[in-house]
């Protein structure tokens, strides 16, 4: 039995809150469960000075945790001196997933922002993170009004592991905490996969276990992918 | 006639969301019109190292801004490698607002922060903050159940200023972008005054004047105190 | 009485020291009693890049104390990896007080920068450093012999607060760590109001105790507005 | 055919160079072809103040390249004023990979540093730095003579990917650049997974693809094992 | 003929001005010419940590410049995200000159510190900076009333070079600035050498001119060495 | 009796490893004895900016220690918040040596970036890096084939000093440590002097012991100097 009751397949309750704020041109509240994070989409005329001239657009996404937004109160990153690597190394999970779905040939000369701020933490920042930035990359690639549509896939992400020998979908905290193995899967709405990062916290993991994991990750996705597109939809 | 049809003395429609998220003791999404401020109050055992032996306990209070949050995105603090010295001076301006209703003997050997976090920018951002961060506050030290009430007084904040020759209250951004003269006062629900801190943007100003931003001040003070106690008692 | 034997509404002995220095277009030292704040006015060619193109000039303030200038030791910023929030503060206090009497088509194309480096603190350095910027900015724009003057008013400084019960004007270091109440008031030679600032540090206070520290401040602006006169005519 | 000749499932010459340096307890220079990475380890006394009072050790890592081992000289760390968010996830990464194989028991109260510093890029730094540190960790807990063996695992790790539509093992930078999937694989001896962190550059892959990544990693990392055996035993 | 009318061997007017401030227990405004350097010597309790325990005290310098100091405006150190590496590399010489005179067990559980802070540079701030912590170190030990006399020397600096194919002492701005070689050299008041660090700045020296750079850096020294006696006398 | 055997005036084993590294123009491993430094010499088209337009190239160095180098672990520049300011310091006088040999019109337009990175640290780092840095720069001009040799003198570093009362060549790590007096020195191939810094550590020393501290410097680099030839010419 899981902590909060679910089965071992089961995601937790899936909204996205979409304009949640004017000035970005995407901006969606995205909730796994008490997990809540706050993705905008910001788009910028010019792309950074390294990728000048070559003809296309720039996708870039930041991850921050808001002070209060843990158990115990985390510093603020910038007020310390000190790098928040975690943070650094979600942005850019962030950013490697959501690139492979654009054309950046449609957004050339333009960059996009993607920021993931969590608001609540329960486990999974970093898959609703994904999961509601492309849902405000969505809202702001179709304020563009671009002649050719830019995206060519969904994404969405979801996280699967093993805690006490059990294989199990969308971890929160609790689970997390203590589980053996932990996996952040990132797919399109057809299937594919885009981003695969796990690890065995404590137990190193066969090729039979990972199969399951990437079953119940590929269950998860579908549904989240019909979240998204619901969410669009309405 | 205001850009939102407002009366010169008129607040914006003010809310307070209160228990927002579940891990801080006070969580507080407070709405100033379209300005969203979401203020935590998290509680840590321990005082900092130069107030320590000296039985009081400590308040202190942080603010920032989402990058998405304000009409141009934000660069995110602790990317740029310099200190954003706007969000310092306003962290400085809630917690000098805050510390003098605080009887600090009540909350010896703890501290608690204050975060208050701008989820969208609308004009106003320090004054929802101070007003939202006094419900939060309010919030925790009920969950710390001490032996004596540690509030002496509520504290709320408003600004007021001068907008083409108008004295109006509670400005908006494009109030804010244009005014003459800004002025952002905090009170107590009493009616006394906690800070006050206002400049000539351009056009230096007399007694006159000022003496009207304070009557407005005033009145808009009263309004958010009744509306920070009705939401306490929801 | 007061600790120094002034009456309550006596400023400290104040002087201006120009052409302290021969590299920046103006150098003042000011005393505010044993406060000296070393002012100095550069000129460069140029504005930041957000405000080219619109036509005027820019001026902007940056306030330090030296390591050995308070009573204990003054780590110093920038070896210590954190942001000196009070000096940033009171950097944006001086640029605010600073641009309003400014005709900044008059100084097009140029950045004036106004660095204000505390050499000895006895209380009230950032109301000595507005009232000696002044000066300095007056020399620097002297020397730049323009076709139009471009300062449309003069500007002073100075603190009153609220020690004891009793209404006071200038306070120094001693009476300032027990102030209930503490206002820093920048004013035009004319008595207008440029920038107000202050705080409740322990005793909310009501109209007429602000009212009263108003006079007080109009009162010590007339004089040092007198003293900057005579410098600048010497 | 691949750039520098070798088949699909080919490794780079791998060779492993111990006790480079004096200092630390365990110091490797590892080569996979012409990348060459130095990784150190140095046991401290003491473990982080968030881990005292439960019994364990910790182990870390971190991550750097030297400024001429890339192909354009890459800003030294520390001399920009920012992060180099790369170099932090690659320090997160090699920690993750390292700590599931230790008895943090039998290391109580120490930490074991894992310094891997890149001096000649050419592809696969992070594959090589896992497999080099490993082999510096086994000297540096050998040098401590515990009374328990530490180690659970030998671990490796090694690239592999999709080139040109054809899944290749441990890819160089030639490769790397162009590749449309790159996967890094870290495992035990025994050949169970410990870490997998993988991305479609360009083109989202299906499961057929996943399981031949995969089946080419279990060949490397068994090579890169028998290699580590041979360089522990001379 | 030197710029200033100064023999080759000669140096500019020099002068100490004790007790500037009175805050730290040491503080001089020195002047080299129209350089002028403000040190003060502060003593806290208490020594690093990395050297508690061995009953010494520590003495430390920090060298900074204001930013009007100079004829090009210096950006202010800790508002830019970089490290000042002269500055820093002068913090070290200054150190490096006022320990071997400290008898550290004399000074034992105390620190010093030595701030150093330009006003005005016009060449030489580094000579002058160490002459003028001396007499500030002296005042500071003076006023600690130790049992024994912790200064073992006196310590004076001055600076030496080529310009121009003459040997000259004391160089001002403009003759640095065009200098072909450029010493700084500290010594005891007993001619004895504590710190010698010069560079060819565009042509090598020979033996012969760098004895001819010692014996007027001696000269120098002697003078120096006697305004200190003087200035400690009244 | 020197603690590794050594004559007052020998040197160490002195080798140069050419073709370290692929990627930079030079790329030489330079080892005193057990201290081993890589030297790269990186060229990019373009100076700084404050020096563009005067026809000339520039010529810069950075210097750091790895984390394993030396015998207490040292923490990675760059991740703690504050910088190095020994490296930085060393940093400069490594570029202070190498550019007064360089003919700056012969590279205009270039940036020549020295970058030397200690691997194993036993005393003397800063003169194999200069005596390494060299031959790196020389491989890297070689590469340029630019019309005019830019290269005026070749350039070599040793250090020496006072250990026990004896005036010693080359000091290794345990002799550096408790040395009286230590100087290093940097010279031509002619014999000529670039660079000279050096501290009396503990005890001020006279003209007799400097002039003999010159004297084995002077033998010390006429044999580096052999060296750097014959492993130019190989």
């Amino acid at each position: 039995m899981r902590p909060d009751g679910r089965a071992d397949d089961e995601l937790r309750p899936i909204t996205f809150e979409r304009h949640f704020n004017d000035h970005p041109q995407g901006s969606v509240l995205v909730s796994f469960g008490r997990t809540r994070v706050l993705c905008t989409a910001t788009v910028e005329e010019g792309v950074p000075p390294w990728m000048e001239r070559n003809g296309l657009g720039w996708v870039t996404a930041e991850y921050g945790m808001l002070p209060g937004s843990t158990n115990s109160r985390k510093a603020r990153e910038g007020r310390t001196g000190r790098a928040d690597s975690r943070a650094l190394e979600i942005s850019r999970f962030i950013g490697r997933c959501m690139r492979p779905v654009v054309d950046r040939k449609a957004i050339r000369d333009k960059t996009i922002w993607l920021d993931c701020d969590v608001l609540a933490a329960d486990g999974g920042t970093r898959t609703a993170a994904v999961s509601g930035a492309y849902v405000a990359l969505h809202d702001a690639v179709s304020a563009l009004k671009l002649p050719a549509w830019p995206l060519r896939h969904t994404v969405a992400a979801v996280s699967a592991g093993v805690v006490k020998g059990r294989v199990v979908l969308d971890l929160n905290y609790e689970e997390d905490a203590k589980a053996e193995v932990d996996l952040n899967i990132a797919m399109t709405g057809e299937g594919k996969y885009i981003d695969v990062q796990g690890t065995a916290e404590s137990h190193p993991f066969d090729d039979k276990t990972l199969e399951e994991i990437f079953r119940l990750a590929r269950l998860g996705i579908a549904e989240i992918t019909t979240r998204q597109r619901l969410a669009l939809e309405s």
